[in-house]
């Protein structure tokens, strides 16, 4: 492995790098502490912030400029806020947990982020319940708390073929360790009855985004959660109270969480696109996600210096537990490879995979492939025609419809570019 | 349990409560979704960044207000920049993860925090070694990288008896997760030689930050960190590069690293304080954190309303491994309880507890006990007065020297105000 290959940093002339080398290797065993020169470069400091607040509450270096992104159809804030989705910047994450801060966003039509009082806010547990109970969020902290790392993942997390980054294709989805009550120990408080098959859940913003869920999942690991990554839940994430349906697609992790309500039967929302789809098949599909996965490097948009080892990584997780196993395929699909876990498994959780990757300078098609507990594997989208009976290439045209959890290749150009081949 | 009793929210009057309540069980079941009044106050938005910063890159709730705080003794930053440390509001975190932005930050007095452009930033690794070799940060992520979860913790977080908050007593240690580049990872690249038995490291701040660890341990589970929570380590914790050495005391996880000197001794460096005590007894413990452990709720500076049932909550940790087990004593040591783990267990890792605990209103004073995977339990002040053969209450006016991992007493007034004891 060449340590020195860098497809970001400045180089070295080799003549400069050979003789740094040969001074490293004479000089240096002997070079008393402190002594040798400082290797930094030092530029001015760009803050905005003063010392005082940067005492207060950190912030990242001015170096450090990985963004969110709209997505590129709803590319603008309106006059009535955000009205669109906001893209994760997977290709720079490192690790399992997304920075609060650059969490995506899934606004429901029109709403804007409510500005909740926290001191004000009360959440409603009604419907088939024998004691009807409203909870400020301080009465939530009188339960005991559970901590789990989840992943949430919007529906609309479709790669198209005009996509080209995995932030693009793939930035529809984020980790946090979430913090709350067992949505089961304050139903158990309330009383579910007998006759109870649902909850349907409601967020306070104006479009009131709600979702419903069986009894059965809100009483095995749904969370009202209160903390994300060790501090309250962003406001863009649901401040004060977000409900988490671990592995459930996105829009069932009600934001702004104002009530729930027990009832006998599913309930259309107005954010419900799809999930009565008459296709059972269809239908069962769009609650939880698949076994999923994603190169993130290389990824689309980026480009290799040239031929060498590099340190190919990404993301695994399933709706349907732990990630077991990921695959990678460096050939478009022919042959398959163990690639490394390398951070932390956790059920319903993004999960790092890695693997030394040698590319020889020729064009190719590298993949990734997860398989979960449950013995899930995660299909190409000729695989996913086949299972719907379209033709092969039926959804090149016409995207995948609901969840797609479905291999996402990238090319490999010869001159080193990164692209999306869907 | 009283799910309505809160130390802080704004409480309706009995009669407001009682007649909402019964609004609540006769009229909620039968309410039509969407129809019932919202339960959240809404307050005009206090918001700095503009809605396409927001886009970019979240805040917090402008309602969140939790923040760090210098220590006592250096209260302000002078005209050098900080030169002190700045405590972490355990108080207010929840979970494991502490945010980035409330990370604690122990600084080697008289520096300010460098501002380092990654891409000239260079870890040159030389002494005792085949190959020195100098790495850009971008050279690291050409090897295998690790993600885990690890607190560091400073020396300097001593309970006193006039601190007041667990952020005062206990702020010194932060929790987080890393992703980097094992050390033996790269020590192999360098090739050790045979006689080495120490690694030097070095950071790039005015001081030169530095510390000696045993190769046993540089080669065990160190990583060179250039990841903190899923995006690059902040400046104040040392970007673009920090040595994370899990369950060793702050000054070993050397911050803004530079440079790394394989050697085959102890080097005494500039911010070494102590630790070649000539007591033996003394240099032992203060290498490694031992079993530690802290109830966050109620902590000192927090008040109870009245008698009730609350959920005691807090976090522990060992340098020595995962935690095994936390008691809880009510009675100030003369009984204990088990508390329940709420959250991930990960070695060297905080690891959040929690316990239903009644209280009656009387006088009492709370303690938590960690026991650690090697069997290693938290001490009173008391026991380890006895171990070093000093006078029971030698402690309370000289401190612990060293570090403190002795059990910390918090006693609940009968007006519900909560004290340090020690």
């Amino acid at each position: 492995m060449n340590s020195k290959k860098s497809p970001d940093s400045k180089q070295p002339t080799d003549s400069t790098k050979a003789s740094r080398r040969k001074f490293l290797a004479t000089g240096a065993a002997a070079a008393a502490l402190g002594a040798a020169k400082a290797a930094t470069g030092q530029a001015p400091a760009a803050e905005t912030k003063s010392l005082k607040d940067l005492i207060a509450y950190g912030e990242r270096s001015h170096y450090v400029t990985s963004i969110r992104v709209p997505v590129d159809e709803r590319p603008s804030p309106d006059e009535f806020g955000m009205t669109f989705h906001v893209l994760t910047p997977l290709q720079d994450t490192v690790g399992i947990i997304t920075p609060s801060s650059l969490h995506f966003i899934g606004t429901h039509r029109g709403s804007i982020v409510p500005d909740i009082d926290p001191k004000q806010h009360r959440l409603l547990i009604h419907g088939m319940v024998d004691r009807p109970l409203e909870f400020s969020v301080d009465d939530l902290k009188h339960f005991p708390s559970v901590s789990r790392i989840h992943f949430i993942e919007c529906l609309g997390n479709h790669s198209k073929a005009d996509d080209k980054t995995v932030q693009e294709t793939h930035g529809l989805t984020s980790c946090s360790e979430w913090t709350g009550v067992l949505v089961s120990t304050l139903l158990k408080e309330c009383g579910v009855q007998k006759d109870a098959s649902w909850v349907v859940s409601e967020g306070a913003e104006e479009v009131k985004g709600a979702g419903s869920i069986r009894l059965a999942k809100a009483m095995d690991d749904c969370i009202v959660a209160y903390g994300q990554n060790g501090e309250p839940i962003r406001p863009q994430q649901g401040f004060p109270l977000r409900l988490v349906v671990p592995g459930f697609e996105g829009m069932y992790n009600t934001k702004w969480l104002r009530r729930m309500k027990v009832t006998d039967r599913y309930y259309m929302t107005y954010n419900d696109y799809g999930h009565i789809a008459k296709d059972e098949e269809v239908a069962a599909l769009t609650f939880q996600w698949g076994p999923k996965s994603v190169i993130t490097f290389p990824s689309g948009g980026q480009k290799l210096p040239g031929p060498g080892v590099y340190q190919l990584t990404g993301l695994a997780w399933s709706g349907g537990g732990v990630v077991r196993r990921v695959e990678v395929s460096p050939d478009g699909g022919q042959t398959w490879k163990d690639a490394e876990i390398r951070g932390m498994v956790h059920p319903k959780a993004h999960t790092r995979f890695g693997m030394d990757w040698k590319w020889d300078g020729r064009e190719c098609v590298l993949q990734s492939r997860c398989t979960d507990e449950l013995g899930q594997v995660q299909p190409s989208r000729a695989e996913l025609a086949a299972f719907f009976k379209v033709a092969p290439d039926y959804y090149k045209a016409h995207g995948v419809q609901g969840s797609d959890n479905t291999i996402q290749p990238w090319r490999v150009a010869s001159d080193g570019s990164v692209h999306n081949a869907i």
